[in-house]
């Protein structure tokens, strides 16, 4: 595929098979890799990119807040960039491909393109965003908006899920400058970027059950998120105190989440877009016994769809049941904050010159959704066109197992190049 | 109430308020009083409550499996004993009364008779019981089963829930001799108990709402029980994985417990004497986010009833729930080992002679059944007559807010001394 005569020069995805490797061997956790936003596993994988992408010839910058950049100059003086991004952190216990497979995808073709002395008109910026996995900071997407000069200033003073310390915290350990992204200093002019397009494994079984191995993503789904509810109860004997006088916070948080299983049910019969998902839910460990009844359960809920009006539909859903099961089983609900993103639109001249990059490959001409955010979502919401490529993947993502192979990302890495070569 | 012209001499309850104090202080947690089963804070209060019964003149023995016995001897050197029993641990960040009240109670009836020079035929032994509350070790009253020789050897290797140390190792360490505790040698002649009688803080709303200080207590529930019973799915990314391809083990397990609930009602609607509770109930914190399906959630499951054949039912209800949660979702479940024990009814002779004792001090004569388990139990269980006081008690127990008032204490004191003596 990589040899279509009249095409770009080949990628080297050697360079990133050796890449992968060394990722999954010096981040591994218990099970999977652990890296860590504005932690050590990602930090690694910052230095090891960098690295790699200076010892062919890119050019590396790394912004206030820790992005890197990795460019292969345009012919044009007076071109734009073309940033193909991704992000280098994971979840606790994740796989090895999700973010890193786009910031190697990129970094394949701009070093295949570099020993090649090929180049696009415009410049070709291979970026490594920070912080994308948000079980880190409670906020979506914080790498790409401070590169935008996007991200709320009061976001420094989140606090990571793991150590407690906030967002400044972290960046200033790491000798970043959260000073300056505080106070919203875009660290990339938006107008001079002419197209921001991310690679990423298919997070979900879509292009398995397809038989593709490559997907252009149509859009990416939005989110509506109660990630620290609590049911307040009251403790109690569990054989002494009879139903009546019970205000259980289990059985009220177990009612809440069938309620709203219920309704993600009849909005799906509606064919209406969307998940439902509590990923998240515990007695408290430091005071629940097996025979107390519970007094507080907490719980996280995630609402994703493609549609605004469907977020805002189950979100008012979900405050109707929290009035139900307090009603229904003398407990209080605390919702605690609102998080959440809106839902992006992907490109269309974009997503044409990537199906036709497909059709010219001779792959399937597949089409998707996105149904987990990604960074791609900032740059489309700050008005840059913006465009997203999945690659099959076995397991699902955000686990140990997840599995894409080789030749289904050295395909997606030859529909990124045709697709781009095409734009210049 | 004290001072009824022909009763017993008064018992010394003020010793009793200063033990209560001083237990107070010296295990207090966070919240409430923390008094780990074989830890310091049961230590403590064996200590405390033995140097007080020697203090007044009562003899001391400690046996083999650290259950304390302070003994007034009995007129009739043929007689034999009459036990007021209960236990010193708590449930983690409990109350001060639970268990504690019984033991006090014993102790304030025996130092007030030693002090007047009275005695019973029979010798009158108040005895403190270790490890009832079965949060710690998993199996029902230990202390209770090892003094008449009747805890199954296997005990001695069970692990404490906080310190994954075994039974056994806690008895060496605290120089109780675990060997001869499982080699099964009886602490106590069986033959030689007349009978136990055991006063407890009530641990429901019951006597609250009769407006009864004292309840009479007709018979103990009994149990069966899934302390870690692992509901398994498969973990994902929340936003990626449509409906149809999840196996979500928090779904599966909010399912379960919602079925079972309903089997309760059920049941009750029957007329059935029963109580279903899930105290702890938890996805992995290692591995979940809010990101991500869970895997895996424990949960524990406890159901007691008074009836035999209820707890039977809802076994065989639990199972099929088991088979209906897996295929409605696509989980596994896996139960763990089954724990339980036997329902126990209280002995009509000692029931009458309490009774009697509540209408000669003017108390309402009120009986009614205990929810929770208790080493009584365990005695009645061995053919020695048994009998329970309950005291009334503010807020349940098994929590920091239980506030039995020391007039109710007092009341019950006057029940249990006037009952002892009727039986004498």
């Amino acid at each position: 595929m990589s040899a279509a005569g009249n095409g770009p020069p080949p990628a080297d995805t050697a360079l990133a098979a050796r890449l992968f490797d060394e990722l999954a061997e010096k981040t591994a956790d218990r099970r999977g890799v652990t890296r860590t936003a504005y932690g050590a596993g990602e930090q690694f994988a910052h230095d090891l990119v960098r690295d790699a992408g200076t010892a062919v010839g890119l050019s590396a910058r790394t912004d206030a807040g820790g992005n890197l950049y990795l460019t292969l100059p345009g012919t044009d003086e007076t071109g734009r960039a073309i940033i193909v991004g991704s992000h280098l952190d994971s979840v606790p216990m994740g796989g090895n491909f999700d973010g890193a497979a786009g910031v190697l995808a990129g970094l394949a073709v701009a070093a295949g393109w570099k020993k090649a002395g090929y180049a696009l008109r415009d410049d070709l910026v291979v970026m490594a965003l920070r912080a994308e996995e948000s079980t880190w900071f409670p906020v979506s997407y914080p790498g790409s908006k401070l590169a935008l000069g996007l991200l709320p200033p009061e976001t420094l003073d989140l606090t990571r899920a793991d150590s407690g310390r906030t967002l400044a915290d972290h960046m200033a350990e790491l000798g970043f400058d959260p000073e300056t992204v505080r106070a919203g200093t875009p660290q990339v002019d938006p107008a001079s970027v002419r197209a921001y397009v991310e690679l990423h494994i298919e997070q979900g079984p879509v292009l398995i059950a397809e038989d593709a191995p490559v997907g252009v993503v149509t859009g990416i789904r939005g989110s509506r998120r109660y990630r620290e509810a609590r049911v307040l109860g009251q403790y109690a004997h569990s054989g002494a105190v009879p139903r009546a006088y019970r205000a259980d916070a289990l059985i009220g948080a177990a009612d809440l989440v069938m309620r709203l299983q219920a309704d993600w049910l009849a909005l799906e019969a509606e064919g209406r877009d969307m998940t439902f998902t509590v990923g998240m839910f515990s007695t408290d460990p430091a005071e629940h016994a097996f025979s107390k009844i519970a007094g507080e359960v907490r719980l996280a809920i995630d609402i994703r769809s493609h549609e605004e009006e469907t977020l805002e539909r189950m979100l008012g859903l979900v405050h109707r049941r929290f009035a139900e099961v307090e009603a229904a089983h003398g407990v209080t609900v605390d919702p605690g904050p609102l998080t959440g993103s809106t839902p992006a639109e992907m490109d269309a001249t974009l997503r044409a010159a990537f199906g036709a990059a497909q059709q010219s490959l001779g792959l399937p001409s597949f089409s998707m959704a996105s149904g987990a955010g990604h960074d791609a979502a900032t740059f489309a919401g700050a008005g840059i066109p913006s465009a997203m490529l999945f690659v099959r993947n076995q397991n699902g993502s955000h686990n140990p197992d997840e599995a894409m192979e080789m030749v289904d990302f050295e395909a997606a890495v030859a529909v990124l190049a045709e697709g781009l070569a095409r734009l210049s």
